[in-house]
């Protein structure tokens, strides 16, 4: 997607020297565009770990590098099986609730296992990884394709008027490769000229609204308005929001939904106001060895000084911010689990589909356990 | 209440010069505690406008004071009834949402009208705010002992584990003159020996909950944690919390209750959990000639700076950081409607009742208009 006059991705091999990944060191958006070298598997985990890279497909992405760089590392005198399994385990033990994170490792770990003695197997991992990325863009542009329905239906409702997409955390292409999840029909339906406006949660405590989200929509020319994340319900009791799109960091088979912290409380509130709540992801985020999401996701616990201090910009620099007295106890849960039953529809590269066991089956019986 | 090992109310006139009236300034608690002068009704105004006195019964009575400093400041000259009507205008005018300002504004105003010619009439505008002041301080220490009886009956359900309380924003001490709405029982049950924790939403966009809140729980010896607006939601969905105890701004004759923005989506979690939600305020916050909160109550918009931007501490001094790319546009709706359907009780100076029309008539027969 575009940033200023150029266009991204959010993650890829460096073009002259093959031992580095590029990425855009998210930390630091909205206030500086600055690209990160990653040269090591331990590179790898530390941007995902401090967020420099996350959203659920791109830390997926980002770990298949990862084994890229790992075997990039080995000597003749490596145990390449024992390396490359630890450095799996690693990788995974990194964020626990994001499942793409242990499917992507998972699924270059199987490739490399069955051609560990090939002199090519580096080669390999990175066109596994590269592959993931192709793959995942495919998805999004299909989720954007399968999405904009849902907007073009609600312009047509609106006679023109602009349709009001209300968005929670960063489902966009910065979480992605590119395009997004749940900005993917946003982007497609700015580009038909159907009128959008977006309200952007600003999604405490990393504030992923306001400085990821509020920045890839200005950049690319689709006009929003941030808010508190105690808004949403509000501007839904009031009508002024047509359609909630959010994406997905683990989805079960039921149709359970785990993305950040507080998306249930805006489909709750979508719930009570009759108002179309969808969840867009690439099937890559399907758990389907769990079904109770409330029961079974692990939901990471993180530092509690995200929710003590907010880092913002002041005076030329990123200044970090204390909100409360000194020494306040905190509690920092970065997801939440909306369940099935709240749920309009699922939207993924397979097309939409009602969050319910049985359509979810039919849709992806080829890849069920 | 609290504060060090001093006893403060939020408000009171100074005892060496009868033209002051003191107030602490909220907007720089918790990091700097600091005693302000009022002297002219505009400086009333201003300390209302700017929130260096917020919170539903304390505008109220700041505005009381405020009656009185306006008669302080007229001459022989001066035509007290169209004084006294300017100001009061001018003082409602200050913030529409809470109705607990034009309350006490008219109640003053009404003895003062049929007091006109009296040379002590002065005195009685400071006789009415301090007799408002008693009203409000023991309207709340009643509140508080019914609102104990919730949390004893929860205690005794939990069999002396510590009962889980979650609030939104101040509807602490520091919002009315003492002892607080939503804090009041939780105060009475701490002197009591029962075991407590409270859940403190940090209530963006100016923070009330982590500046506020925690700090005068904390002033007060109550164990609190404390959390983002997005968090409630998944803590009772864990069941990690027994009870929602919030105050209210507006109540309507039907019982819905105006009440700060993100109150009305820990209603709709805690209804979806079969958590009790309680809404706790004197009885001067109903509005009896409004049935309709959605449709009829007045929200109010306040700069979207506060929403682009949050301030906190930070090397010694109160800073803010912008949270957002420039130039972003943002919606700063400062209240939500909590409908009747979604609250367990009300919780008066007279008693728990049912959000519902009819016990609210039995309640309040004599308030009716």
């Amino acid at each position: 997607m575009r940033v200023g006059k150029e266009d991204f991705q959010s993650i890829w091999p460096d073009e002259s020297d093959p031992a580095v990944i590029k990425v855009i060191d998210q930390r630091k958006l909205p206030f500086t565009f600055e690209i990160k070298d990653l040269r090591s598997v331990e590179d790898v985990y530390e941007a995902i770990e401090n967020m420099t890279v996350r959203g659920a497909p791109l830390i997926g992405a980002a770990a298949a590098f990862g084994l890229y760089l790992a075997l990039l590392e080995a000597t003749p005198q490596t145990n390449l099986r024992d390396h490359l399994l630890n450095a799996s385990r690693y990788l995974i033990s990194c964020r626990p609730t994001a499942v793409n994170l242990s499917w992507a490792v998972n699924h270059s770990l199987e490739k490399l296992l069955n051609n560990l003695h090939s002199p090519s197997v580096a080669e390999l991992a990175l066109q596994t990884a590269l592959d993931i990325c192709e793959t995942e863009k495919e998805y999004c542009k299909k989720i954007g394709e399968h999405g904009v329905k849902v907007l073009e239906e609600l312009a047509r409702m609106k006679n023109g008027a602009p349709v009001n997409i209300l968005t929670h955390c960063n489902a966009g292409w910065l979480a992605t490769i590119d395009y997004g999840t749940a900005t993917a029909p946003v982007y497609l339906a700015h580009d038909k000229g159907i009128p959008l406006h977006v309200w952007v949660d600003e999604t405490r405590p990393r504030n992923q609204g306001s400085r990821l989200t509020a920045w890839e929509l200005g950049q690319n020319g689709i006009r929003h308005s941030l808010i508190t994340d105690n808004t949403g319900g509000y501007l839904m009791q009031k009508k002024m929001v047509d359609v909630v799109m959010v994406g997905s960091d683990r989805t079960t088979s039921t149709g359970d939904v785990a993305n950040k912290i507080g998306t249930y409380l805006k489909a709750l509130a979508a719930h009570d106001n009759n108002i179309p709540f969808y969840v867009l992801f690439p099937s890559t985020t399907f758990d389907f060895s769990k079904r109770d999401g409330i029961g079974e996701i692990e939901i990471e616990e993180r530092d509690p000084e995200e929710v003590t201090s907010i880092s913002g910009f002041s005076e030329g620099t990123i200044k970090s911010v204390t909100i409360c007295p000194e020494n306040t106890a905190a509690a920092n849960y970065g997801f939440d689990i909306t369940p099935a039953r709240l749920i309009t529809g699922l939207i993924t590269e397979r097309g939409i589909c009602r969050a319910d066991e049985n359509e979810i089956k039919k849709l992806f019986s080829d890849k069920l356990i």
